[in-house]
């Protein structure tokens, strides 16, 4: 078995080029091609553990992907995410490779799954990026949605004026114009494109103060009780896309929405349609989209393989 | 991350005593003091895993223990084992070792569970050992009854003469009197303690065979399909020992008979109990015993952790 560090994954990373990777991921899952059982999860006092496993047939590897969120302090604030990917033999159950990346692959794969959601989603013209919160994942999906808008303005929406400022410093060095705010009404009315990455389990976007012409991706809610969203937006939206109706059901911002009896199967459709062009994404400037990003083993494959692959070379 | 490679493992574990600790893992799991979720499944073409996981409440780790057994060729007759064990912080999701195994540790502490229900639940004379499958876990289940047995005579039942020829010189090697057969009946006639080890997914042992003062520790049936018993005999048994009540209720031999509406869940008793005294285990010569063994992520915790220890000294 070969095992893969985060440093050298660090290293392999700027190299991958993950979007074509992960939109045939998803399409090959949407297809009927994957096999994903339901996500295995162990609750700790501290923290949780998310196993997500799969495979896609007649290929090589099945990945099982372990990724972890952790408090790290008493006062349960400040979160960690830890965990790993492993790839084995679809012939022999043999361990093939084994990366060590601490929860960075799984970071990654979603805020690459959060561009390509914006590649066939989002408006057009987007003046501002709204990111809801400060953390790890919002600062990789702004970095990882440099290829699919040229929007450099961004509003921030925080809890905590340390944290905001510090996204500020950092995402300036990346190039992008950042302004902070604590007023998720100033964020929603400015921006047309909004990205939610927080471990929230009550409503922070409003329906109240929805704009016409709004694409949001929802990153932040994993499980069956957490949400970022009032479920009123996804009964309002025109288009809601689950990257896999399967998990939708049972976790995220779909799950709570159909809870809420403002959403019914039938109303959805899955990213790897829309990628695929089998389903319509946007179709006008005015529209209302959602997408509900839970996390698909296939990504998991998808980003292990590339850098595995990567390894080799 | 301490990484222990199988040749480790193998040096490693004649000097551990395994049985106290997966006896006091079983107590702890009846106890309520275990959060083991449902076990993960993945089915391939040619095989199949089992992701198991969990922990100890106010201990330092938890456990995932990934387990597959693949069809070795075409024919799909030789099975091969293959996996690893992971234990990881409970405080940070940190990883803190990875037992590279490839099976051993799970094939081991089966062996030592079916040691224990043969300690708490077969009669006190065994003139005969029977043995129902001539593969790996029968070699261990052999091995590991030593300490809980003087007896030294078995009977192996298996389906390939050559199979059969094969653990009879590795099993004398070993100081066991071994005689083959390919006749169930005769085997179910001469020997009151009975274990079966194989991935049958038709009955095996059959309930008109079925001897008083038998006792038989079915190890081979982890799925809610493979079945190695006739379900009457659970039916007829005087005691039905579950080495966890949930899990059998979903796979198994107690699944079986449940699902044949011959069993009830009232009249299970889990083998945790009966190891503290909580509930009384064999009560007479005359009576039959079964004991039903899934597999318990306890189990694989307690390994794992006995195995890290010791690598640590």
């Amino acid at each position: 078995m070969k095992i893969i560090r985060r440093d050298q994954i660090e290293r392999i990373l700027p190299s991958l080029d993950l979007m074509p990777e992960i939109e045939q991921a998803f399409q090959a899952y949407s297809k009927g091609r994957a096999v994903v059982p339901p996500v295995g999860e162990l609750l700790l006092d501290r923290g949780e553990v998310h196993i997500k496993y799969g495979y896609l047939k007649q290929q090589q590897h099945y990945v099982i992907k372990i990724a972890s969120g952790f408090y790290e302090d008493q006062a349960m604030k400040q979160m960690s995410s830890n965990g790993m990917m492993l790839l084995f033999s679809q012939k022999s159950g043999q361990a093939v490779c084994a990366l060590l990346d601490e929860g960075l692959l799984t970071n990654v794969r979603t805020a690459v799954a959060g561009a390509i959601a914006a590649k066939y989603l989002a408006p057009e013209r987007v003046d501002k990026i709204g990111m809801v919160g400060a953390g790890t994942q919002a600062r990789l999906q702004l970095s990882y949605l440099k290829p699919v808008t040229s929007c450099r303005k961004v509003m921030v929406w925080g809890t905590s004026r340390e944290e905001l400022e510090s996204y500020r410093l950092d995402m300036e060095q990346e190039g992008f114009d950042i302004k902070s705010t604590m007023d998720i009404r100033e964020l929603q009315q400015q921006c047309r494109l909004i990205v939610t990455t927080t471990p929230s389990k009550t409503p922070l976007l409003l329906s109240d103060y929805l704009q016409k012409g709004t694409h949001i991706t929802a990153v932040g809610s994993d499980t069956p009780d957490k949400q970022e969203l009032d479920p009123k937006i996804l009964g309002k939206a025109d288009l809601v896309v689950a990257d896999s109706m399967e998990q939708c059901l049972l976790r995220g911002e779909i799950h709570q929405a159909i809870k809420a009896g403002l959403l019914e199967k039938h109303q959805m459709i899955e990213l790897g349609h829309v990628i695929s062009g089998q389903t319509l994404g946007r179709e006008s400037m005015d529209q209302i989209t959602v997408a509900d990003l839970t996390g698909v083993a296939v990504q998991d494959l998808a980003i292990a393989e590339a850098v595995y692959k990567a390894s080799q070379a």
